[in-house]
């Protein structure tokens, strides 16, 4: 096992507290050209300073409509676009990852699973460091299945654990485990929980997020093409994973907390609860009440970034 | 660590040998109604044996736009529709995966990594066993980085391994470590190399290939947003690699060979390399050359599947 050495992760500490998003790769400068190959953009042929340097908010999320919906809700809500605009995607040449810009604020598509956002957030990183952007914030806005919540629930996250319930990501370098920090910044987590106090929508806690690797037997789920266990073996994980503070499951914050870290970004996730996973596994509620529900984190997080531009421009 | 019982295990393996898709779940059955949720489609909402019950070719591969190009092409290879038509999109309600069906043949994209392809199986799996299919073959199309082989070059997986080199999928199930079988189907993937040397177009190798869980600093790219190894590490690993007989690394093989093998279903894996690793990291070919590259496993496919239905109707 590969870990830092002291010195190293001082550095990494110290790094994070200054506002430029920053890199820790001495080969990338080298480079004559830097191919960010899934967002179908680079360095020599785009000019990555103008096109994003203004960036302060980046929002991103599992699903490309959802991506496009939040750019449109937000133009309307900071009043700097017509929200039934048809929004460029960025990333047209590509199917990988959908990109909407308006202001100050990017949003990214991410995909499914700890690999598909790990990729995204590689070439985000590099994208936000050759902009020269600095004081970014990022959140993840996306669905989840709650632990002991009522469906609706709106939960943002403390800590990531893993499905053995440990803060902790593994990324495997050279067939070498290495263990990383999953903890979101703090302040962020209560100014947002506060925003959605001021906000009086819905109800919003502050928990720990279960993230795996699957979303059938991974999470414990009665309804996959496979299932080896009981429905009481099933309850007594989930009841398990409550009880070490696990309030709602899903399959990208872990790594997103960790590169965002390093990366040097103030980093929050705030995903709804689409069903009580402790009442069933399959999402039964109506299209309509769906839809209502992930509106949520986009209200939330409009409503944040509303209140801090407020703030800045003051 | 779980394992199976000697006795799970003899029963799995004659399952494979019959020739209906089938499932490894007691609870199923009892479900009134089975949502597909990322397929948008379900067994009440949706008529899956009339919508799905003749396919016997399933193409899946990471790309959307790469899966609605080969329905066209297979369309016009089997002369049974119009390779320029707008193949509709089974799962239009959903921005999670697409899905094209032209005659036999059912096209699917799964995103990027094991995750995202994971979540896609698993209701594959369950779509096919609902429309009672039977002798299905199951192939994933993709693209990939090489290890010593000339950027084109075609790779048919034998086996998948880990970034160990190990021939194992580990498999997270109520917090405790499964490890699951990787082998592809021998027989599948000597026919697909006899294709090649029939269709005489372009080099196709067998070989292992490396699934990892991500494209940078798993895959010991130096270009990522973060790398803390040196270039000769990298070299080192990547030759240790081709010396355990690994020929490409992508991210999804490991858990598409574990999980069509546990559902009965014969499958392959090909995907072409897109670069030689052992020279660079950044995909810097022209946009033509790789769009040409891309097309080699759908060609290889579209001609292996018209053979196969020529000999079922002779």
């Amino acid at each position: 096992m590969l870990s830092a050495s002291p010195k190293k992760q001082k550095r990494e500490d110290s790094d994070v507290n200054s506002c430029m998003v920053h890199l820790s790769n001495p080969y990338l400068d080298g480079l004559k050209d830097d191919i960010l190959y899934h967002f179908d953009l680079g360095t020599r042929s785009h000019d990555l300073p103008a096109m994003f340097g203004d960036v302060k908010f980046v929002c991103v999320g599992g699903s490309p409509w959802r991506m496009k919906g939040f750019t449109q809700y937000i133009a309307g809500e900071l009043g700097i676009g017509d929200p039934n605009a048809d929004y460029p995607n960025i990333c047209a040449g590509t199917d990988r990852y959908c990109m909407y810009k308006v202001g100050s604020v990017l949003s990214v598509s991410h995909g499914m699973g700890i690999p598909s956002i790990a990729i995204m957030l590689h070439e985000l990183i590099k994208l936000l460091y050759h902009a020269k952007c600095s004081d970014v914030t990022i959140i993840r806005i996306g669905t989840s299945g709650g632990i002991g919540l009522q469906p609706g629930t709106v939960v943002v996250t403390k800590q990531s654990v893993d499905p053995k319930f440990k803060a902790q990501f593994e990324q495997i370098i050279l067939g070498e485990s290495v263990f990383r920090h999953t903890d979101l910044d703090e302040e962020l987590a209560e100014e947002l929980l506060h925003c959605s106090k001021e906000l009086n929508e819905f109800e919003t806690v502050i928990g720990k997020t279960m993230c795996t690797l699957d979303f059938y037997e991974g999470q414990a789920r009665l309804d996959g093409a496979f299932c080896s266990y009981t429905p009481d073996q099933k309850f007594n994980y989930l009841r398990k994973a409550y009880d070490a503070g696990v309030r709602n499951i899903e399959m990208e914050s872990s790594v997103f907390a960790s590169m965002c870290k390093m990366g040097g970004i103030k980093a929050a996730v705030v995903c709804v609860t689409l069903l009580n996973r402790l009442e069933g596994d399959q999402i039964t509620s109506s299209h309509d009440v769906l839809t209502e529900y992930q509106l949520r984190p986009q209200k939330l997080v409009g409503y944040f970034i509303k209140k801090q531009l407020k703030k800045s421009s003051q």
